[in-house]
């Protein structure tokens, strides 16, 4: 049996060729070799036996015309025709195939021989396969962008980042991160979108990632894990050093038996994963949103925070709206963090430099009273003085978005966040066109935005739980 | 003692004076009077003693001088002027004042003394008193805006609505509902900024807007309750009847202490408070944004909806993601809620009419194959099938935003979902160039419509809940 090379072939490959390449802009096969032209460095080379030329490029009728030739084949032909692709493929050296059609294991019976004779092809001859079933992957680093949905300037759009995400599932919900990929709700290293998982599987692109210098921290949506053990053995070793956020559907029964008619595949019982997982070091979370403003959160900063309580989990709050205040302690403290009474010294700061006469200060830090009577200087004085405060171990903003946000002291917000070397979030509300402006300058500081309460404090304790993982790693 | 008359004279008054009024574009007293006199149908009166017009106004130096010609003065000056300016009121036969400034009870000793010469004159005088220290009210119909932002034509872009909001807390957590209300995120009959509660509270305005036939639901954000029983009272006749949703903050004892110093008011033990509450069939939420997207679920719908299965609970599921349709699963269960296996019938027509040969239908419904197999029909032909099936209550659509939107058969599901009763959530997720289009369309048919599914999963259980309420009040 040949040795299986590993992913390189996938994420960076010198050439490739796209299988079922059209000109008919309707269809997913010219979407992708749309956007491959444009976007990857390498030669591309359309396949359709159809076809003469297609965008302006000769096409070829079968890989096997370019033997030696090519990396990797994008492959996006009716399931049936499949094998039969994958055997030009292995002909030609081929090392790698991404295969985005449907139609195998999770339609029946002749899907499941189709499945099976992939299978038998990649055992006999050593190609790697990913998918089927799937939009493939993104490299930010080198640029390789394999989905069947149309992006033009993909590689001009998606700025390199250190995130890596990885879906499971049909290509909605792979879709679906997609979209926040190019709306630039964050950067990435990697997206990958998996499928069904014929060789390829999330734990050998987890490891993958795990070991990538520009993949700092990963997010994944998974509906059931193949390889349990090997799957807890690389987030243990990832615990600490890069964070690992998973959604992974299938609690329950009902939920269960839909992942399995869906994907093809067990999901394990969730009491035992949950566990497991939590033990690995994992956050886990219920929903894509929640996914994706981790993903945000640790795309900004991917690395641990430095913590100054013994306990890891001391949050200040420094707020322009008492209400806010009162609402986001509730949800802190049923989070299981801790709003503490904050040190003399900062005490005493805050009512000499900060406060008005007549109000004590406390946590959660309502600074509108010192607003009014001493300018917005008092948010980054009050700022600097919370984090200097060892009983604090991050903090969350609220600001109020309007036009104040002209005169905001960002600049000494930023300062004492970076000195401090504690983690930050930021709700956003008020008047909805201050929330670019808001948004962007938190940002250079590494502040995370988010416009509900509920996902402030998700992240930030995310943020905390990483960093303890990795104090207790280092200790 | 004089007879203390209702809210009338706040919510339809005949004419207005602002005390405080100012050319000075930088200020409060602005806005008010320039609000009021571009969107108040009745005379506007501003009253300063240093101007004699303004806006090209005729401008008072007293409320004395309009003695019999004001229902309701709107007061935007130094809290330590506020007396005398009341006394002016009462003897000008003024019946209600708003008290929109701060530097009362909740800065201190001299604050308080304030506060107490303010009750003194209500008492003495019959007038009533709303506010310190908040934004006052938004009347719809017949229009009156008193916030102390600037709102250019209010009035012609607060479309009347039904549903009421009340805000206890500072002025920026009042703001921050404005700014949902201006933004469209809803319409509303009334929202309602009450600030300190001198003399009007929480009960009395709640018992308003139960009486108000305009007002059908009401969300309130509060951080104490003064009158406990009374309140209860009128929530418990409400139940079922008109919708109510509260963020009651304070749950733990630093968040009680915060709402303590914030607002001078009294926060009652969590525990005592919440029982009671769900007693009286109050839908109690966590976070603004919770509170927000069920203002907007109970602004598209107010009734209560019809409830098929004996217990009220059953959830189906109609989604483009399989994926999608786990997690959802896994979120609605864990919410207390069902996803029933589907009635025989239904299973037969969905295999009979939309589902490909190979593929079996269950609970959620997956129907993208039957999308790729026969069109988007799929998906109107499925909720027909589904909104039919006895064990089915509401309904969650995961549908996909994209250019597919454009041959989306909207007036199946329309007319599917009106035939039903029954309530239908929509997630929007994909290309977001299309989310306006998919939530407008949705909106036409009473769907409301949110980008995260927990957002979804609580809007349905809360339709639900409040229609059980109903059920059993009719029972």
């Amino acid at each position: 049996m040949p040795k299986r090379t590993g992913l390189d072939a996938f994420f960076a490959p010198d050439s490739v060729a796209v299988v079922g390449a059209t000109p008919n802009e309707l269809k997913g096969g010219h979407s992708i070799i749309a956007n491959m032209l444009e976007s990857f460095a390498g030669p591309v080379y359309p396949v359709n036996p159809g076809r003469d030329e297609i965008l302006g490029v000769k096409c070829y009728p079968s890989v096997r015309e370019l033997a030696g030739k090519v990396d990797m084949a994008i492959v996006f032909v009716p399931a049936a025709s499949v094998p039969e692709v994958l055997e030009d493929c292995a002909a030609a050296g081929v090392k790698a195939a991404v295969l985005e059609s449907g139609g195998f294991a999770e339609v029946g019976e002749e899907g499941k021989r189709i499945d099976a004779a992939c299978r038998e092809i990649a055992d006999r001859t050593g190609l790697r396969l990913w998918g089927p079933n799937c939009t493939g992957l993104v490299n930010t680093d080198p640029f390789i962008f394999t989905p069947f949905m149309r992006a033009p300037n993909a590689h001009e759009r998606l700025k390199p980042g250190t995130l890596g995400i990885i879906a499971q599932s049909g290509m909605l919900a792979a879709g679906f991160m997609l979209q926040y990929v190019i709306s630039g709700y964050f950067t990435v290293s990697k997206a990958c979108a998996i499928g069904n998982k014929i060789d390829v599987n999330e734990v050998e692109v987890l490891q993958y990632m795990a070991a990538d210098p520009k993949t700092r921290a990963v997010v994944a949506y998974l509906e059931s894990i193949v390889d349990g053990p090997a799957f807890l053995e690389v987030t243990r070793e990832m615990a600490g050093r890069k964070p690992l956020v998973v959604l992974k559907g299938g609690r329950y029964e009902e939920s269960a038996k839909a992942a399995l008619s869906h994907t093809a595949s067990l999901a394990g019982s969730d009491e035992v994963v949950d566990g497991a997982l939590r033990q690995a070091g994992v956050i886990r979370v219920d929903d894509f949103q929640e996914l994706m403003n981790l993903g945000k959160a640790f795309s900004i900063h991917p690395e641990p925070f430095r913590l100054s309580s013994p306990t890891g989990d001391g949050v200040a709050v420094i707020t322009v709206t008492g209400g806010g205040g009162v609402v986001l302690t509730d949800l802190l403290r049923s989070s299981g963090l801790q709003v503490p009474a904050l040190e003399r010294r900062t005490l005493d700061a805050l009512r000499r430099d900060v406060f008005p006469d007549w109000m004590a200060p406390s946590n959660p830090v309502d600074i509108w009273p010192a607003i009014e009577q001493n300018g917005l200087t008092a948010f980054g004085d009050s700022i600097k003085a919370v984090l200097a405060d060892d009983r604090v171990d991050g903090v969350i903003l609220l600001p109020f978005a309007s036009r104040i946000l002209d005169f905001f002291p960002f600049e000494d917000i930023g300062e004492a966040v970076r000195a401090s070397g504690k983690p930050v979030v930021s709700w956003m509300f008020g008047d909805s066109r201050y929330f670019d402006t808001l948004e962007e300058r938190m940002r250079e500081f590494r502040i995370p935005v988010y416009n509900d309460l509920h996902s402030c404090v998700l992240v930030l304790k995310s943020y905390l739980n990483f960093s303890r993982q990795a104090r207790s790693k280092s200790d």
